[in-house]
């Protein structure tokens, strides 16, 4: 194996916040300490849009006590980024990188962040520039291709899951119909998440909806009669990218009624978040207006606390996410090859993980499918549900939930005290 | 003083539940032990809706292991209620009672909850019947007279705090306009409560709205559009029951708009939730149309995570709504009045706090104000933050929030390394 070349590095985080994102930047930060190959580490303020602006953060200076308390902390410290560089700002990035002879690139982020990489990975090879690009997974979507799963899902489903046993206890104490739209443009991993608030038979959520399936207005409805009509109240999870059957995203027709505006980004992405809100008082309009027996309605949309609520993460995907921040440097300097660092679930059965290097283009392909979607194996054969089996999937990911207690049972007779 | 008269007795729960009202049961159910004045405690389902149906939990049989756990649960173990006792619903109760020999009486709730507290106070008064009325205060409004504060604020304030801990860092690393929904039909407590995410001097929220004030589309977007200009970003905090010159509800007035439909319960108050999601969209879509140099707007409303999220409790809070819980008891074994335990916060510089007992007519009054509104001298001048002495006010009620860490330099030149 050929001796890894000496140079400087950049670092940036890319796309939407996680709350576990900051422990792989200070999982790069600590572990470059260890090797020779990294003279000086920058931070790009905001990702790439730093790199073109020279804005860097000196990352070889910072207190360790510092370092411990960003890791813990969420979003980007960085700052991030939803800029894709085309290829006058490809010329810029390199002017940057020869002029302060940067040849380590490690970029944090999800698919758009996968893609840039490989941008600057193919700029580099067509330019004959020698640099090293590591691609370092988040996203709370858990979406990436070929990584078991994504750093960053974890806390978020850890934060949907509390988050219903909660709004399951708030509706039974006082019943009625509670919705809740989740996070999740194209996938429903973070959606199918809430099952782990289920802990007796009746726990809610009593009916999941997520993008892999098409979302009838007219089937929820008689899908929450038929629940309210068994239990008294339903609660709902309803994935934020549910569509129709054409394909079409409901909170973009929801808003379009609404005369919204809705976003779009540089990587062609719709912003959800617009819209998202209309949707919830939507579906709630609907169920009023068509379920004239169902006395309360409510729906909230959980929203970025999904992906910054501090101090309340997942304690094994912390660990996981500083794990492949510092695998990302320890791949720099031991293999010859770009790409980005997938994790691997141990086969067995107590749950474990490994990591490994894959090549960028199996992270970011060029013909679809680009991103993971919740396998079909997941979803129920109505469309309106999640297998219990999902669990041993994303259990281990969630770790310890809170701890609920109730009362059993109801007394008939007055009873006596002896 | 004369001796407590001996005979049975019913808690029960009312209104919005909140994270610690079960500290304040498990309360009432350890205290009684103490006590020879009570035979038996039943705690009555869904508040007096279980009394009138008779169905009860026996709580003198509760393991003390499922007691602690309880006491921890969000949301009302008992189930509450949005009934409010008309003089046919009273007679019943009193049959109840009487049957039962139901001399005690404990209801946990807010306004409309002592209200209730009250009319059955003034029946048994009217029919002669022996019967000790504690009404013991819960409500995340913190809008109840009298007390200083109330039993599940200080949690409800600590979850908004953290929540735009959180979102401030989002924004940071994604900047643009975010606006946050919270909680609070009349009073601005929980909203004001957002402050408490500031560390540094341009932390957000930068601007907060709360119901005291009239709230003006025009100035709202002129006050979003100076934030931006200064910072290029703004974190806006707005209560769900802000209104217009006339005093009417933008919720509604936006719910109108966009043809949903408003839900009044048995006390007559606007159910908010409905019609909440889409302010948050009217809010973010007013400004995309208005200050168009602004690239990005989001906007999220946090619902009933701000009551019911499991596991995130101000420590302080959850103490003394167990405290009250206590006293109810106390003062029903010692006092030949009825009322409603109220906090009181003892002068000097650590904060204490002691409890009185306060007849029923003072937290629930005949005439106006029926309930608090956040001290004009903690809202600003123009209407559009709170001041920092408010710290001085919620900061003790909220307690410890998770600690934040960040870069603090951006390196202008090459870093050099020894």
């Amino acid at each position: 194996m050929a001796e890894a070349w000496t140079g400087n590095a950049v670092v940036g985080q890319s796309g939407g916040p996680t709350v576990v994102i900051n422990q792989s930047l200070v999982g790069v930060i600590e572990e470059i300490q260890k090797y020779r190959h990294i003279k000086n580490l920058l931070g790009a303020h905001h990702g790439v849009h730093g790199i073109i602006h020279e804005q860097f953060y000196d990352l070889n200076r910072q207190p360790t006590q510092m370092l411990d308390l960003v890791a813990q902390t969420p979003a980007a410290a960085l700052g991030s980024t939803r800029d894709k560089p085309d290829q006058k700002y490809c010329e810029r990035i390199f002017e940057v990188f020869r002029k302060r002879d940067v040849r380590y690139f490690f970029y944090i982020g999800g698919n758009d962040s996968a893609s840039t990489a490989r941008i600057i990975e193919r700029v580099a090879r067509d330019n004959h520039y020698a640099l090293r690009v590591i691609h370092i997974p988040k996203t709370i979507d858990n979406d990436l291709l070929v990584t078991d799963h994504c750093p960053g899902y974890g806390s978020a489903a850890r934060f949907v899951a509390s988050a219903f046993m909660g709004d399951d206890l708030d509706n039974r104490a006082l019943r009625g119909v509670k919705i809740n739209i989740l996070m999740g443009r194209d996938a429903g991993f973070i959606t199918a998440a809430s099952i782990l608030a289920r802990q007796r038979e009746d726990d809610g959520p009593h009916l999941v909806y997520v993008p892999e399936r098409p979302f009838s207005v007219e089937q929820f409805v008689a899908d929450v009669a038929a629940v309210y009509e068994r239990l008294g109240r339903c609660v709902v999870a309803v994935s934020e990218g549910i569509r129709d059957e054409k394909g079409e995203l409901w909170a973009a027709k929801v808003s379009v009624l609404r005369q919204a505006h809705l976003e779009v980004d540089a990587h062609g992405n719709v912003q959800l978040g617009e819209g998202v809100g209309s949707l919830a008082d939507y579906l709630a309009g609907t169920l009023r207006a068509q379920a004239r027996n169902i006395k309360r309605v409510r729906a909230d949309t959980y929203g970025y606390l999904q992906r910054s609520f501090p101090g309340y993460y997942s304690h094994v995907d912390a660990w996981e996410a500083r794990l492949v921040g510092q695998m990302a440097v320890s791949y720099s300097a031991d293999s010859e090859v770009n790409g980005s660092v997938a994790l691997v679930r141990l086969p067995g059965t107590t749950y474990a993980v490994g990591t490994k290097l894959v090549g960028l283009s199996q992270v970011a392909p060029d013909a679809p499918p680009k991103t993971k979607s919740l396998p079909a194996e997941y979803i129920n054969q109505a469309g309106n549900n999640i297998e219990a089996s999902y669990r041993e999937y994303v259990g281990p990911l969630v770790g310890d939930l809170p701890k609920i207690g109730w009362f059993e049972q109801i007394a008939e007779a007055m009873p006596t005290r002896p």
